[in-house]
């Protein structure tokens, strides 16, 4: 298969692992981000760092969107960034950030009237997958969106589901695997400072909860920062606090009741008022801790004022 | 090793399968259960029916305890059961119910004044892997509970954890894992309702989700009796009712918030308050379809009325 012109917008841990398996599988790849740190770094990989999102979509096949959420992802396309306009026409859109349905289905049919097919594409993995070339990829859209995103995927996933025609399926499936994803933090966060406060060895509660009927896969791959007292961001509180918003937003507009996932929501809002919003989600625990005056790793009840 | 004389009090499913163990494991095996129905499967598996507790505790070595709390556990003992006092001087008690970390050391300290041993040993595992002989055991107790206890625990665990030697940790263990077991339930039976109301195919929810980051060892393993529209019990929402209440008051005594454990435990209440107590616990996912008038496999959203 011919190498494409790809341009990657949003150069954070996931878009520059994107970018990088991208250029590992032979295509030309462009990208910007609003940090100049961000370029420089997808510069090392092998890319080339544009001075704007149009600059990095000009003349592209196919762009990659790898931003915060519905209303960044228009901007980049349609507002400020100007990329939708800047691509080859024809050319193909794969939209990653999670948003509610309803956005992707909105942006699908600006791409449409612009001339472009549009992949509703959102990303699971993380950074260390994206680096990887091996992410999940819950993705909808027409088969022609597919065909044309086809190269792009192969480079960038491990996994793709294909989970419809329409854009607003792909948002769909991911917004229910934040919904448990933010609870599950949440809960085993909750579980593990319990543990901490019946003066359990929170790392045998590691061992026995991984192998009993009370582990989550997240639960499984917070709880060691916890047991690390190491809550350098991996994943950072404030994803949670705008997925299980997104979650919330939906429940709200369609009468939806989800009282889990709305105090769970809470829990990551207390976090992050407390400071921690850009740290890893385990901090949840920290919060918790802070709160109840226990002692983890990394976080003593006391901390110095 | 020499055969022991066995008594197990409570033959529910958990209790009965226990039983079998013991019997195919060549111990004999006495049981009592209020309901005279239990006591015909267990002579049928081997078991000697026995008319009351006490009769079943008759000079035996060991006494399993699989009733549903502590203060059964109590009365069976100490109360009206009067099984300790039947039991072979020196004999071991294993106290199966989840409880309260403070009523399993109570319990264990009447033991020890009646001259008994006692093992603090929570179960999980589920009616399948009870029948199996393969249970997890999340045990803590004096060394030579351990001991005396152990040719039952060969008969009837896969996995024993021992977790200290004092009465308490087990529970404490146990009581984490309902925690989080309780959370994910609910938090499952949210994520495919909400995926019902969102129009997404449930089956391919399942399959997408069981492969992601939010999956949970109870999504995997409820979430079947959703698609399949099938709630006889194999585990009843009234089990999480009472453990998650164990929770709640552990978190009260000791002034530790969990907003999420609390609200799960809301929605557990919701769905017996609304007659589905002794129903499989996915049906929180059957209460949230009848609140919202979602179809679901085997709940429509307009029953007859």
């Amino acid at each position: 298969m011919a190498p494409l012109s790809v341009a990657v917008v949003g150069l954070g841990s996931m878009g520059l692992g994107i970018a990088a398996s991208l250029v590992r599988a032979g295509h030309a790849v462009a990208g910007f981000d609003v940090s100049p740190e961000a370029g420089a770094r997808l510069a090392e990989a092998g890319g080339r760092a544009a001075a704007s999102a149009a600059a990095a979509a000009a003349g592209a096949d196919a762009l990659v969107v790898v931003v915060v959420n519905a209303a960044q992802t228009a901007d980049v396309l349609f507002g400020t960034g100007a990329a939708a306009a800047a691509m080859r026409p024809g050319g193909v859109i794969l939209s990653c950030a999670t948003m509610a349905p309803k956005d992707a289905v909105e942006l699908a049919g600006r791409a449409g009237a612009a001339g472009l097919a549009y992949l509703d594409a959102p990303i699971s993995g993380g950074a260390v997958k994206a680096a990887a070339g091996a992410l999940t990829v819950m993705a909808s859209g027409a088969p022609q969106a597919f065909a044309a995103a086809r190269p792009v995927l192969d480079a960038i996933a491990a996994t793709v589901y294909e989970l419809g025609d329409k854009a607003g399926v792909g948002a769909s499936f991911k917004i229910v695997n934040q919904l448990l994803a933010g609870v599950h933090i949440a809960a085993a966060c909750e579980a593990i400072t319990l543990a901490r406060r019946l003066d359990l060895d929170i790392a045998k509660v590691y061992e026995v909860i991984t192998a009993s009927a009370g582990n989550s896969w997240m639960f499984e791959n917070r709880i060691p920062h916890v047991l690390e007292g190491d809550y350098s961001p991996r994943s950072a509180v404030d994803i949670f606090t705008k997925d299980l918003g997104i979650v919330a937003d939906i429940g709200r507009e369609a009468k939806f009741p989800m009282p889990v996932a709305a105090t769970a929501l809470q829990l990551f809002l207390m976090t992050s008022a407390a400071g921690m919003g850009r740290d890893d989600d385990a901090s949840v625990a920290r919060l918790i801790a802070r709160v109840t005056g226990l002692d983890l790793p990394g976080a003593p009840a006391a901390p110095e004022s």
